[in-house]
């Protein structure tokens, strides 16, 4: 990856780029598969639980997201010939050269919006899963993306009406929760419909998460886990909107089928098929976040993890950072120096000017106003799949002379804040931060240094 | 002060209000100053430096703000009748009846807006002032809202001229910084010239800081504190906002005799007459907080002060404190528990609703929503003056239960807070935090208990 002009003026600049390589690399899909998943012989252990696969006939994989293919590779490295089958879809362009031979199929499909390319390969999923028995074994890698690829509307229903729905439900306000709540009810495989897809085999979920938190209902839409959320929750949520009018009529009667009982429910907790499934995240911003303070530490910096929950406004998120580093500047605390501080998450834009930009250069530009004049600070916030909004850049460095530095260039940073326009900014000062795709997606991270 | 209804609902709720207590009890401006000013016999020890009084002829004190006469009171029991006299410009009823005998003269003025009373009282100060002399000893005390009560315009001008430039920039949009930069160029006290009216004598500024980050040139208006601001600055910053040709007359003159090198410039960093003064920051943010930590970890916590410079919109700066609450909670971060993190600033509310509230009972709600639902934490969101907005209350109380007790009253928290209306949503709660004026101010202090 690139080294930002700043780094250079700052001592910490080679140490921020090596703990961002530890905390990406910590979250490699293929690394986090095999931190969870090993074998030895016939015995397969995956997080604390011990599977024998001389009493295990068949091994599946099915899945969906961008880092599926990789999951799944790391999967068929483990298992080889044990592998028997399996069906993995991901967004065009994502598919592992290493899944090209071997039992396991590789479906290309739209995202973010679903197309029917990758409806056509769900069905194939589901079909294959439908082979599944007792005494075989199903993994399920999961990752960010895989809601979007693993589409199969319920019976009756269009990719179109699914669409429309969403669409009437993110114009009206409604939260990521209400919207899942309502599309769950919509579909054959997501909210745990896709574990009882895999009958009496035994599941397991590998999961690499891209939402903060790392809820199993909500990442990927949860499809091995079970859907807190009822049939009535979601007709009061389009109620709540005043939709119920609006939705296709196909939707309508499904959903109104599901009140009367007519169609089953999804399966909730403490249902008996989730005795046979077991959810791991194999990989999420806490590791990432824990890999990089241990590297901090490795390198003689006094680190502290210190969330891996932040979310809210980018430029007000950035004042707490500012005020943090503030802190560690003059009167070295929470920790002594050299310090580190790392936190992660994922925060939003709301976007009132015309420029180019995305959350985490955001932050860093509004981080570097904020601490303006800092001696020997460094900020870097940066997304962890390598584009952060719609740039090319990762992220972006913040320091104390950032502000100083632009203003010697004719660049009033305050103005690029206004504007949203952050990009532009710290690609003038070189200070942005180019990953490329790294191949991950576990949200963002910020790491600050000071010496 | 009182207890609310959902410290008896949570573990932690007694330690958060010995916490607010020991804090408070750090800052009250008697013990601050009796914290830095010793006396054994003619030996007088400020901070660190040593003031023998029986080579001092007289011992003056001035000063100015809300905590001011509670300053000299305390002075006036150490120095004893070695204390000549002095004045000190408080608000109306803010005297300390301590000083209703003795040397020291209280004159009570108008804040937040300065008015005739209180000129009265500061050009009063200044002829006491003009008596001092090599051998003596100034001490001034300063506090928050000393800028108001300590008003003196420069020759020529008229309270309601400042007040007119004021209401110009603030309408314009200035930032304090700039406000401050053309006031100070406005003034005959502010911006070091107090200092300067203290001719040879030996001054000791004693200042009670209610400025994030305590500056010394901006707290009070930095009568004793050297201004790096110039008459070019002030000019500019009118330029900046078109402002030139609307101020009063007199102010324009004013500023362009400074220019014309007419009038004297205020005293500069490294300015000789500042080797006779010693400015102390004898309590701020930073001791009640550290009070606080030093009280939790005395009740067996894991405390961590994390910043006393956390500034931002409330509602997001909540966020952030709630992204704190999950990782302690969830994985015992960035300390074990028992935990106790605290931080200091103060935020500030962007006001779109109806409601009535202040910036930490809004914190405080944000917070709730937020941490909805999370286990065994507390968090206490509190102004150190008492007072928090328009309102008896001088903060709140938000657990993981807040929304789901108020949901149970017909409260929805989303709505109060959309509205800006916490202070009725947390008293029908019985979670407003009512401790009375405190007779100090510096700043918001927020506590995070985790169990």
């Amino acid at each position: 990856m690139n080294r930002p002009y700043s780094l250079g003026h700052s001592p910490h600049g080679e140490t921020a780029m090596a703990l961002l390589q530890a905390a990406l690399a910590a979250v490699e899909p293929g690394r986090a598969v095999h931190r969870y998943v090993r074998r030895e012989g016939d015995r397969l252990t995956v997080a604390n639980q011990d599977y024998d696969l001389a009493a295990i006939e068949r091994v599946w994989v099915v899945g969906s997201g961008k880092a599926a293919t990789a999951m799944a590779a790391a999967l068929y490295t483990i298992l080889g010939e044990r592998l028997t089958g399996g069906l993995v879809v991901t967004k065009y362009g994502h598919a592992d050269p290493r899944l090209a031979t071997g039992p396991v199929e590789v479906v290309e499909g739209g995202h973010p919006l679903p197309d029917e390319a990758g409806l056509a390969g769900t069905q194939r999923l589901v079909q294959l899963l439908a082979q599944a028995q007792e005494h075989d074994l199903v993994f399920v890698v999961l990752s960010g993306g895989g809601s979007a690829l693993l589409t199969l509307p319920a019976e009756g229903l269009s990719l179109a009406d699914l669409q429309r729905t969403t669409d009437l439900l993110l114009r009206s306000g409604a939260t990521i929760g209400e919207l899942n709540a309502v599309r769950k009810h919509l579909s054959q495989v997501k909210g745990g419909e896709l574990a009882r897809r895999a009958g009496q085999a035994e599941v397991v979920g590998l999961i690499l998460s891209d939402v903060v938190g790392d809820p199993l209902d909500t990442i990927a839409s949860g499809p091995t886990a079970p859907d807190p959320t009822t049939f009535a929750d979601a007709w009061s949520v389009l109620e709540r909107y005043g939709l119920t009018g609006q939705v296709p009529g196909a939707v309508r009667a499904r959903l109104q089928a599901g009140l009367r009982g007519e169609v089953p429910e999804t399966p909730k907790p403490g249902a008996a098929l989730f005795d046979r499934v077991q959810n791991v995240i194999v990989g999420s911003n806490r590791q990432a976040a824990e890999a990089a303070v241990e590297t901090a530490r490795g390198w003689g910096y006094h680190a502290l993890l210190l969330s891996t929950f932040v979310e809210g406004e980018a430029r007000q998120v950035a004042r707490v950072a500012a005020a943090l580093a503030k802190e560690l500047v003059h009167y070295h605390r929470p920790v002594p120096r050299p310090a580190c501080l790392v936190w992660g998450g994922e925060t939003t834009v709301t976007v009132s000017g015309h420029g180019l930009g995305g959350r985490n250069q955001e932050l860093a530009l509004a981080a570097a106003l904020a601490m303006d004049g800092l001696p020997d600070v460094l900020l870097i916030a940066v997304g962890t799949d390598g584009t952060d909004g719609p740039t090319d850049a990762a992220g972006a460095v913040a320091t104390g002379e950032t502000v100083a530095r632009a203003r010697a260039m004719g660049l009033d940073a305050a103005a690029y804040l206004a504007d949203n326009n952050a990009y532009p900014f710290f690609d003038q000062l070189g200070d942005l931060l180019r990953t490329g795709p790294t191949g991950t997606n576990v949200n963002d991270l910020l790491f600050l240094l000071a010496g």
